[in-house]
């Protein structure tokens, strides 16, 4: 397929590590992650099948004073810690019995529950009075920087408790975990809700660097895109209006769900983290520019592409033509004075053939022939 | 015309059944269901035709004790079963007589119940005080999964009675049925609001899999249209275009009508039964997201598909001009040494003809021409 | 032009008479109906030229016991007719001096008065207090189904007197007369204002034959588009899309006016009347949502027909590239041994001429050649 | 350039005087007329550079029963003329030195004095409490009804006074002026606020002949696009967009601009005026529709022209394809017979040659060869 | 690459300076100027690194009496002027320490302070009580006005004290600056607000000859797209609707800004200040307007571009068909009359060769299908 195309960071802009993309044979993945089975209860979660899969409670117990960080290995292990007021616990994992097991423990709506479980969710805020549920989309991109895979995250917050659940592992908490544990700023003093925007907006933050690298992308097509369009260029511009698709999917439904969060009146936001939640606003917005602006920038480019090799095809039909119709009239002539007609039988057969200046002749006029027709096509600027 | 088109299942996806996809020679349906008959009175249903339709009223009585299930011959038979509290009729085909008979039986408003006779139906809500009148669509993929079909199913929800009007026998409502058999969750124990929002919820859950085959079914596309654009690719992307504009005049209104219910000020729609169908709302809110991003998929797949048939061409063209401007000169040569000038004649007429390394000469300068041409397109980077 | 084109209407859709559609070289008509004269002071009507138009009066006087109809020769004749408690004037025809004299009778506002006169409004509802003037676009198909027709009707109602004025005799209101004559349902004894919802549904009802045939007209090309795309396609797409314009250009406002009689202050709607005009917007909605899905369905089918036509010229190419690139070498090569070097003047002239198995010698080298292109092609996919 | 394209006036549609249009060669104007001078103080006029413009005063007193129209030689002159109650100056033309002289006069804030100079304006309503200022304006097709031009009018309307400027004398004032010396109607009697209404009524009817003449040259591209695509229609339709931006960039703010004044507060606006503006407002509606109806044509109109190139370049390329592709062939076979074979030298040396039938059935094969790519080209229709 | 392009200001807008653009070789900057690092606590500084760069703290003091101007070496200057009541501190340059220093001076929101060191932010204004906190864009065109390019500008308004942030020395400020000096109109009298308004007007008045120049670029390509369509207009095309896209995206969230300014409750914003607001808002709405209308224009010639290289490619296509259709029909005669068989071995072989007539009856028939080749094309109006 589009092997070995070799995109290199561009030198104008100096960012931290140089990287390469491989546009390799890679079958495209799907858009939609969950297809709902109709007709179950809502609120009913899918029977765990198979081995149960490998899922990590870590719980965060802290206030301004303390900070107790253990692995625990059932969600009842949250009571038995007396340090720390607040309460942080993230199940990383999707192993259905631990999640079930966590949501009864701490008693979150049965509908909430299920979409935690059942991946693939719209970002959005619930609001179940005594809590508020919270999903969004954690994006990147995969390693040869090819497709925007997205990862689901489920935040419940409650009053002195934080539970988050992501589909695996999870990188993207960790400057959070160090800034709670340098104990630095207000993270630890100020409650769930400090914190739940502070995931909120490490997960946002994290969509710059795909932007960046998207950026990156268009800004590498658009220089060579008119001088040399090739099929790879088109499949790029392809993947990278694909990503796009994705990316708003996520972003759109994030950005109103922070401006709900911002003007919600659940009194487990506090008024003094409002602020801090327009700051989030204000990136998203950013975002939601650069995606429409990108957006507009593929389509400009699949147009300049479409354009350039309608013009390339031009060239080439100029040269064919030019070449052409200046020797297919030269090989007529030469044609008639290759026919075998007797000049013994008639004067009137091809006298040409026996005059003293008669093969010159026949040289001058297709050199005149010639002539006259470049004469023609630089009349006409083809040439 | 395109027949036997293979659609495959792609293995990256792996899901339930593997099915197969066949393009067969199939004439497109007309999207328009309805035609009004102008200047009927409201209400007037249309006299009924030919022999009665098959129609099956199948009563449900429950409440959380007791459960009964009956075949209804007439519908005065609603009054003659004592059991259960809330009663469940679901009225299963078009026989506009019995239609009539029902509605005049539970005092149904004439303009709905013209509405259930006149399939075609945008869905929406309409409020008569008495009862609320919701109109909606199922939709289905046909058996080669080429074409959306749409079926109406119209409910009457009043206060302990809830009356369902659908085109055909349906099977979707078989998981609600089965709920409330098992008489697990709230199903028997809520009111009828609970139990029309389980149905609409298993109508909406069922687009899941009519957009996963349509997912399935881009990807596959995707995968291939740009190294091999084949007619066929151009009608499947119109058959999905098309499917998307039906879903999407599905959705929407059925969006209009969820958010409608959910913030209904009737008193048959209970406090409890909103947060439900804010569930509904939000599987909706991602059905439209996924058809908005399909519907630009399709677009970027059409306009790759255009772009590829023109590189296509341009590559054959390339090797047109490439073969025949090479050949051209070359045979113009051929035909300058077969003229038949007559070398007595005149020593002016192709003395070459005669000359000692005549021919090898004139191989070289054919040769020489045809390698001037190659390092001429070679330089132009069209080989 | 594009004669002599039949459109058949497809069996696949059974409806009542079968039709026939020929697009003969008819030129387009304007899509402004109306210039108004900059400068004339407001409420002026012009001065009636050439001699008076034939106008009918119509006066219908009803209640629930009695009807009355009669054709008026002046307006005074209102007040002459005792029987019934609510008239109904149709003023069909357009001479300026007679739909004067009515207005001033019946006491229209001189705005409303121009907006009669001067066809071509826009569909809208202007509350003048005293009465309501509402007004609208019927739409018709041509006799051949090629273009949408548009005409305006205008209405003035009052607390028991109803006035519409038609450009012409006008079937479409004939259903509610015959309606009022048979006296059955409500329209003789719920007030005009009921009568104006039943010619306004009448009105909106008809744009669903109208609908009806660009469906079938879409259908039927969508069938053959991609096959066999042709010129006439492309000109009956964009009639349709044509119509469509027109289409929307009615729908759009006469959407707006129905919402705003429907929820109107004026006290000349009654409670009772506003639950028909809500099926009304329904019937709207229902026919803005086709015309939006025929839109995008035009707009596609072109992108298909400008996609069918460039694989077309891809397919003929092909063919030319094949047969061209084949025998141009071999006619290289049989020009070469029609060169005329003197075999005798040296023994590098074409020495091959005079061996032995020369001439199958040539043959086999050309059949070896033709062998090698036609496996090239085949081998990237070509033929 | 597109030098002598007739634009003749359609018969279809008979309108008054039949007029012509030339496309000559005529470069495109600029799109912003007016670039503000960064940093300048806010009311800062610009100083009056050359010897003094033209500018006429032009005085009109009026009441029910007397009327007074003069030209003045400086504004003061307004205080000097007793007859009539109300005031109407109008200034035609550009003299910054008498434009801030009648600002000074009769007190006009500083920004609106400066929007007066600052041609360009958007067209727009400013309420300063004293005074509504507002800017908005005409349009005309330059002669040859190619470019739309439009200059800018700003009306001052305060109790008794109303003050317009205008760029140049400006004929679309006459009509008012004509109804103010009629005294009839009420436009004597009624407020400045009705002349002034009198006055936006007469710009806007001024957008319909634009329209008109708009509608006429796409109803005339409509008719010949798809038989004789030239390159004139592709920059008729170009000049036909560029102007309908051009309307749609003043008709956008000005229809904002009614409503603004329609629904004002300010008291300058009397209730009775404000039917007359939503008369001029359902006008605008008209227009903008119009506009919108005009863009999307011109759309279509552009897809269709390609199509039809796109078409015609199809048609050539068949013709040419089968003339190649039958003569190609047979070129071979003659030029295989041309051959210098020397048939002494050996019998498998072209034997053919000496054949009796050689000859004719050399031909024969040549007609054999032809008729059956004719059949073939039948076959797949290219014929 | 699209080197020596020269772009000259066209003569029909004369304009002060002429100016000259040259398309050099020059790649695409990034769109996105910001890379958010995850994570990081909110109102962190980065660290300084690398030595200071230069930056200039002008302070300016003035009231209605008095002005100074001097450069401060620490904010702490500030305190130390007594003269004048109001105080712009207008720091140039990006030293992160310095501009701490200055933000903890003045009590800055940590959050505001963030967003002034991390350049790239998006217009808009946050209101921390005590300050209003602004940011905005000034754009500028490069020096050969190929590229837009942004510098993001922040204004802390207090209520006696207005400091301004700036990317690098910035000469949009000056015209302000000199206002102050001169002590005319309102600006040393009016309050810090108006300073403020006084900048923001001055940088939105900075957009206009950025459009004044893309207006000038479009004119130009407009005049000669559609006979010379050549490669660099359409990078020239795709380098104006970058252009555009960035400063679309500048334009429509300072609108939203000026908007909220104009409407803020803050009482920061005196209510005399608003009207000045009003006129920004006027303006930015041209802006806005002009932009929108370009990007239209650019849609449009773009399609025209591809147009006019397709019906190009047609003529060239034309020229071909018509020259290669005369002459393969006359080769082949003349290849017919070229074969060699042995008249003298049958009377059937190519007796023609003999005849008397036999040179001039072949040239004579090959007149004739030239001649009736014409004629057919000219039919079909091909010539």
């Amino acid at each position: 397929m589009y092997a070995n195309l070799v995109y290199k960071r561009r030198s104008v802009n100096p960012g931290p590590p140089s990287y390469t993309l491989w546009m390799e044979i890679k079958p495209f993945r799907k858009l939609l992650r969950r297809v709902y089975r109709p007709g179950t209860a809502p609120g009913t979660l899918p029977t765990p099948t198979g081995p149960p899969r490998p899922t990590r409670l870590r719980l965060t117990r802290f206030d301004a004073e303390a900070l107790l960080e253990v692995d625990l290995l059932t969600p009842e292990g949250i009571d038995q810690c007396n340090e720390g007021r607040l309460t942080w616990l993230d199940v990383e994992g999707q192993d259905i019995a631990t999640i079930e097991a966590v949501g009864r423990h701490i008693g979150v709506h049965p509908l909430a529950l299920e979409d935690v479980v059942n991946l693939g969710q719209r970002p959005k805020v619930d609001d179940y009075d005594e809590c508020l549920f919270i999903v969004l989309d954690r994006v990147r991109l995969d390693a040869e920087a090819l497709s925007v895979e997205t990862e689901q995250i489920s935040i419940v917050l409650q009053d002195d408790l934080l539970v988050t659940f992501c589909e695996s592992g999870n990188e993207i908490f960790e400057p959070v975990r160090v800034r709670l544990r340098s104990g630095k700023g207000r993270i630890r003093t100020s409650g769930t809700d400090y914190v739940a925007y502070a995931l909120i907006d490490s997960v946002v933050d994290h969509y710059f660097p795909v932007l960046d690298t998207i950026d990156d992308q268009i800004a590498q097509l658009e220089d060579g895109i008119d001088e040399s369009p090739s099929s790879a260029d088109r499949v790029a511009l392809h993947r990278i209006r694909r990503n796009l698709i994705l990316l708003r999917r996520s972003v759109w439904p994030l950005r109103e769900m922070v401006a709900r969060l911002q003007h919600s009146e659940s009194e487990l936001i506090q008024e003094s983290t409002t602020v801090f939640l327009r700051d989030v606003a204000d990136h998203l917005a950013l975002i939601a520019d650069m995606i429409e602006a990108y957006r507009e920038m593929v389509s400009g480019l699949m147009e300049l592409h479409l354009s350039a090799i309608s013009n390339r095809m031009n060239e080439v039909m100029k040269v064919l033509t030019i070449i052409a119709t200046i020797f297919i009239p030269l090989s007529f002539i030469a044609g008639v004075y290759g026919m075998n007609f007797d000049t013994q039988a008639s004067r009137f057969n091809m006298p040409e053939l026996s005059w003293t200046w008669g093969y010159p002749a026949a040289l001058g006029l297709m050199a005149l022939v010639a002539v006259g027709l470049l004469a023609y096509f630089k009349k006409r600027r083809w040439i």
